[in-house]
């Protein structure tokens, strides 16, 4: 399409509107084999759906207003039960950020597969993946490593205290889009660049490298105390829990130096918090740095065509 | 939502814009083990999706601008030719319509999922299910059958001439939306009620009835030539095929008994036809009528978790 408003391969798409603004789309399908991990009912799995097709309307700082489902049912699925308690999570994971389900399709597969498109319409500029400069401050909307924990804890097993298993169990089922954050921090010219974490911290922050043609420090590792629990009593690493993990739907993003203090406090505004983890670099290279001791951060994470963990 | 401009259940959905004019929505997934009949192509595969899509905007007389794609792809169809061909299938079938793709996102899943979603805007009320009145009457955009018997002579076997056989080929390889029918369409008052025919006809004409609270009676059943020859060769009752079958991308619609010939006229000034083939009444019963003996029409059709013919 000529001129596009929001280059192929970011968040979310766009197409002008009107002769102003644009309208901005988002599909992506939550797929049983892939996305639905064991114990998860069909109310969470719908209301994740949309969790993660919002968490990239956040990250562009744009309110979704509607959202159309298809939805791709196996036969044992294709009971009015089942049917509803899928509908209740669509509609609770809109409600919860505000939009609508306003239509959608039914069809037969061979496994649940839930197809969500959103809509939103924005004035102007979004945050795009491609601002960041070099000394800009890399930061996130909160820390990571849960949901690899809790993925392991649930397809293989590990140990895990009751409040560490409750809020691994929470991060997994539950998980929250960072709307609010989102939009409280859009149109502020301070933030360089943006993007959801879906596909892993270090994933997200290499894109971010690539697409701003930056590289980054991190010297600061955003790790929950949960991941950091959890790897200490099964022996896996929190750090590479936190980096290399998934489905996690923080925001991740670069804000100017000098007015990092106030993104922060624009951020508090709304309840949420906005953490520094390390800067960004002309070198192109993303690199983790502690105690003096630097290492390279690879370029994976969460992928399709890969295990969950 | 509070003041949906199309009820829930019509070919399309759509939210308020601006305040002025609405943004129109539609999502349907194409399944390979129920939508992609032996011998189709990737190509045709991707192309189809989008055109069953697109079909429903015809039918409501809107013109799809983006389209946003989720593609679930099997391991095996995880290649480089695989996804190009099916990129290309996609860019057809949206540039056949005057479309662009413009975003999307690749899962992996167990089987060939397409799912499309797409967008445009309407300035004001659209064609829908619910407006046909006794009396109207009622037409279509080509003629029935066709593709039903090419599904069965692909699936089935079944004796065909080649020129019969090339036609119900194209008819499941190669389908058309009506787009320029409805488009041309749009606007006019004198189309009272329209949809589109993929679930097949007497579905389709039993869902303008309920949706509009009327009955019909269709004596002039259209059935292709090539749907009359291949039953005449195979044993199967042409107007069966031609009543019962689906995956025909047809305009299926109601215009006020006055004004059919200017109908007509409009549609034929974009290259397309109007074909009556029944009239609107008063009773609530879709009966056919042939040769003075009438019998009702079945509610049946194309749907899922059916087979295929």
């Amino acid at each position: 399409m000529p001129d596009l408003p929001i280059p192929f391969g970011d968040d979310v798409s766009a197409a002008p509107l009107w002769g102003e603004g644009m309208a901005v789309l988002k599909t992506d399908m939550l797929v049983a084999s892939t996305d639905v991990p064991p114990g998860m009912s069909l109310f969470a799995a719908a209301r994740k759906a949309v969790v993660m097709n919002i968490s990239d309307f956040a990250s562009k700082g744009v309110l979704p207003t509607a959202i159309v489902v298809a939805l791709g049912l196996p036969k044992e699925l294709a009971t009015e039960q089942a049917v509803t308690e899928i509908a209740n999570g669509l509609n609770a994971g809109a409600r919860e950020y505000g939009a609508y389900v306003i239509g959608g399709d039914t069809n037969q597969t061979q496994e649940l597969i839930i197809s969500i498109s959103l809509f939103g319409t924005a004035r102007s500029g979004l945050m795009l993946r491609s601002g960041a400069r070099g000394s800009d401050i890399l930061a996130v909307t909160g820390l990571f490593g849960k949901t690899a924990a809790g993925l392991r804890m649930l397809l293989d097993g590990g140990k895990a205290s009751s409040s560490v298993r409750a809020a691994l169990e929470d991060a997994v089922y539950n998980p929250k889009a960072r709307l609010r954050e989102g939009l409280a921090l859009r149109g502020y010219d301070f933030v360089t660049a943006s993007m959801d974490s879906s596909d892993g911290l270090a994933w997200s922050i290499h894109e971010l490298a690539r697409k701003s043609k930056v590289g980054f420090v991190i010297d600061k590792p955003p790790i929950a105390p949960e991941a950091q629990e959890f790897g200490a009593q099964n022996n896996l690493d929190p750090l590479e829990l936190a980096l290399y993990g998934g489905e996690e739907y923080e925001l991740v993003l670069t804000v100017k130096p000098g007015k990092f203090a106030e993104a922060q406090a624009v951020v508090q505004t709304v309840g949420g918090c906005l953490i520094p983890i390390g800067h960004a670099t002309f070198d192109r290279q993303v690199v983790l740095e502690i105690e003096g001791k630097r290492r390279k951060v690879e370029a994976k994470g969460w992928e399709h065509f890969k295990s969950h963990v």
